[in-house]
């Protein structure tokens, strides 16, 4: 499988031809191209995942019969598609091309980079590199699918190799907001890609390793044919507050607490950021309780694989909280983005079954709202406020920092990788361009840079970057154990549904002769208070059996026909009494 | 009706009895009460509209057998609200205490303040007292209601006095979002209380009327009693800055634009912002055309009422935009906040009718993005993006400025009005907390203060603010034209079909013995493709006709027993199949 070995530069020795694996930039000579030269070699990049943000579920890499995957991850759905439960990128493409896949390299633990890897592996199983903490979470994702047994997970490290195919990979350490992330140095025939995964530049990183920017910058005096970095924060200016600078804000709010219990919400996956709470806890005397399963889940797994600290005997179950005072407590949950179900949305709403708030807790919403969520975050402040609860959300003290790269680092990244081409990915398009714009900047000509969308498939050389066709890509819904089996047609009819609601005409015939023989009974549901409406579904009823026999002919009994005119003949009476278009179902049946 | 007289301090002579009209406040007594004091007299304020913020849409004030309301608007349905047009207040105390109505005054012409009248004149035909922008904008609400001919409109102006049985109430110019805005003195023997209403200080507006600021610092030497203060940016710090300074971005963005055509999204409303673009576009020889109902509706307006200086021969209407190339053109568009189908969304997306956006356009939106709008917003600028064209967004310039005080300016307000008693209103709790915490910085202290919700009553007099019991209030759901008919049980099951859909199961039953004649019949919509589960649904109406005959009893014939015994077996079925919770809907037909 994976040769993990620790000569990043020495070639493993071609079974299938005789190229050369590693190739060693040089600049494109000046000279004029009087004597023909050879073509340059050629490596494909597709963009396969994200909703509408490309590089960030999934990309593929391609050069003559080898493919590669980096990252599987889902997304969450957005409030126009009704009911699923998370969106996963189209697989068609790797399927059909499931004979060229060498293997899946995953940058770092979060729900979008390895979320949708549990699907993918049910359609190809193929070999899953990762470094450790990565590979503990994907662990619990596949135990969850019964896929646990038959998964290929290889564990590798920073500055490793893995050699698939053509293709030579060697992890590069960075920090981010999940211990363990790390960027890609791609290398084959074609040249050195250099791909950021999610990144930031932190000098004083909780765990003590900064991002190895050196090794970006070797890299850079090879030669790198093109960077894909990281363009989430591409629109902020100045450089990105260090992990530990929040450790400091800890500091000063549980002063500022006194003798009150404090409540942080935070997300279960930074555990830099949980470290940080439990060693302020510490030395402060309290004891720390965390609620909801996902942070327990990943307190467990990081605690065992060492990447959590745990001070001795400071974890105290929810359940124990009530044996100690207000101030000798520090609770520790889930929800700092105002999800519905989530836990501080319960507490919030007096609805959590294990945890009172009251108004001697201090609650301290240690993230930043994603875009799409400020209104929920919002709801929740409120909420916990007309309780009392004084809330530390926003920008109010340095409770948060992002995990991405702002503009001042993004450039020192393309300053040390100095590439030929520069592809910015993860983010949406205005954040695409505005990378685009900072490279420009830098001075990659704009000829240079390419600006991609889902399903895009290019092919990246020295002469230049090519589009080729768009390959299969796209979302995949996932509703329940449903893959792929809700689609336009029913998300349509969701969203007709919650507008409006729905009303049933039923009608049953005789089967002799078509005539009608009970009915027609009117049924809503969603539409408005029945009770008050009784008059308006009679008439519905009389004008469903107008329609009924207004359209009905004994000899072509067309069913179809008659249904439509029900539809066409209720829907018309509905607007004009409410201004509404409930859905409206005729259902007949032969007795 | 109303006494529109100049004389604001001259009292007009109580018929209904011998108090004094007005209130000369006076600093409590720091002697000893050993004396005893006669009550001081007590107005009430009654806090009726708003989603989740206070003090918005509608506040009732009532002093002994008179009563009148500031400002009746609407809010807009948030995302839990499906199918719900608009929300209006609950009018059931208004309704209840029509004898004591003295009139209703509008403080300015915004949606979330007039746009509830329509509705609450139907209830109850009191006078209308606002400016005269707004009541030109309050004309064309009316009318679509067909109320324009009944309505009493009193046109008045800033420092003007209306009378409304015990209460005199004058009306202060100013600076918000749209021109003619003003705050409130009110005046009864309780005393003086001031609202400011939504408000900015701008010391250089674009209709060159700042804030009549001497005018709240004179009250604030009489004494004032209460103030309720517009509390939208307490969380800002600083100053607002002043809408002239768009005007200068806009110079600054035409000239960058070069040759390009410019598109700018801006409120409908904001009559100053439309003034600046027409004014920019004159000087650079653009023509201008205008995009959206609502906007053409309110450039009518604003000009017929002499609001909007429109310079000579430069409105186009939109289909003359073909006779100009694209540096001679300006479009102004609805749409800053990403509403899907609004004119900005549609053009995005490639889907309006009248206008192309192509790449040699430049796009401005002249907005920030309400809370819980930026998602929306942010696909406007990504949809716009991938088709070419440059976009100005957010931040990125001084393309918008808000039309509510900072920080600075509310203390600046809390200074000048020195109220005994500070009430924020106008904001989420979350504002109003923060609001709070300025006037207690700024040495009122914290009993001084009360935060109110929607519904609460209180009573205030110099001896403080008393809760009462809080009078009927809350949400009022608006769906094409029914009101209040929409509640909890149908939004529940408007929820309930968007998640997962419905599944309808019909049984025909002999009516002589209640066997099953036709059918369990099963027909679904929004839960999964149909032709892909055609197995389960036969399977589920197995199921159901077992669920059938295992409740029916012949003696008892509980249909109700039978329905819900089919209901949860279905629904356990298709839970354990598909991890999914679709409204089962059995309907029995007798034949």
């Amino acid at each position: 499988m994976a040769n993990n070995n620790k000569m990043p530069n020495k070639a493993s020795g071609g079974k299938r031809n005789s190229k050369r694996r590693y190739y060693t930039y040089r600049k494109a000579s000046k000279k004029s191209n009087v004597v023909p030269q050879k073509p340059k070699e050629k490596v494909k990049i597709s963009f396969l995942g994200g909703m509408n943000e490309i590089g960030k579920n999934m990309t593929l890499y391609e050069y003559e019969n080898d493919m590669f995957i980096v990252d599987c991850g889902l997304a969450f759905p957005t409030a126009d598609l009704p009911g699923v439960d998370l969106v996963i990128p189209d697989f068609t493409h790797i399927v059909n091309n499931q004979e060229k896949l060498k293997g899946i390299i995953i940058t770092h633990g979060h729900e979008d980079h390895i979320g949708g890897l549990a699907y993918l592996l049910k359609k190809v199983n193929i070999p899953v590199y990762a470094t450790k903490l990565t590979i503990g979470l994907i662990k619990g994702k596949l135990e969850e699918h019964g896929l646990l047994g038959s998964a290929k997970l290889v564990e590798i490290k920073p500055r490793d190799n893995i050699t698939l195919g053509h293709f030579n990979i060697e992890l590069i350490h960075v920090n981010h907001s999940i211990p363990d992330s790390v960027g890609l140095s791609i290398r084959c025939p074609a040249g050195i890609i250099i791909q950021t995964g999610d990144f930031k530049i932190d000098t004083t990183p909780v765990d003590g390793e900064m991002i190895d920017l050196p090794r970006f910058a070797e890299y850079g005096k090879k030669g790198v044919l093109a960077l894909l970095s990281d363009s989430t924060n591409a629109e902020r200016p100045g450089t990105t507050m260090s992990e530990s600078s929040v450790g400091e804000s800890f500091e000063v709010l549980f002063r500022k607490a006194k003798k009150r219990r404090i409540v942080i919400a935070t997300f279960a996956s930074n555990i830099h950021r949980i470290q940080q709470i439990m060693d302020v806890a510490e030395s402060r005397g309290r004891k720390v309780a965390v609620i909801g399963r996902s942070l327990e889940n990943l307190v467990s797994v990081g605690a065992e694989l060492g990447y959590l600290n745990i001070p001795e005997k400071i974890l105290i179950s929810i359940d124990k909280i009530k044996n100690y005072t207000d101030d000798k407590l520090v609770i520790i949950t889930t929800g700092s983005q105002g999800e519905p179900m989530s836990a501080l949305t319960k507490i919030a709403m007096g609805e959590h079954r294990k945890f009172t708030i009251t108004p001697n807790d201090f609650v301290i919403i240690s993230a930043t709202p994603i875009p799409g969520n400020e209104k929920m975050v919002g709801n929740v402040v409120n909420a916990l406020m007309k309780r009392g609860v004084e809330v530390i959300y926003e920008n109010m003290y340095e409770v948060h920092v992002s995990g991405h790269a702002c503009q001042q680092d993004l450039k020192l990244m393309i300053g040390l990788v100095k590439p030929k081409f520069f592809i910015p990915v993860h983010g949406e398009q205005k954040h695409l361009a505005k990378h685009a714009y900072l490279a420009n900047s830098m001075g990659i000509s704009s000829d240079n840079i390419f600006i991609g969308d889902i399903g895009n498939c290019i092919e990246v050389s020295e002469d230049g970057i090519k589009k080729l066709d768009n390959v299969p890509s796209g979302e995949v819904y996932v509703d329940g154990y449903g893959v792929g089996d809700v689609g336009n047609i029913v998300l349509n009819d969701r969203k007709h549904l919650s507008r409006d609601g729905i009303i049933v005409v039923v009608v049953a015939l005789d089967s002799e002769n078509g005539y009608i023989v009970s009915g027609p009974d009117i049924v809503s549901r969603g539409f408005v208070f029945v009770k008050e409406n009784e008059e308006l579904m009679e008439e519905a009823a009389v004008v469903a059996e107008r329609a009924f026999k207004s359209t009905y002919d004994k000899r072509y009994r067309d069913w179809n026909a008659v249904k439509t005119k029900i539809r066409d003949d209720i829907s018309h009476l509905m607007y004009e009494r409410t201004k509404r278009s409930p859905m409206i179902l005729p259902i007949f049946m032969e007795v």
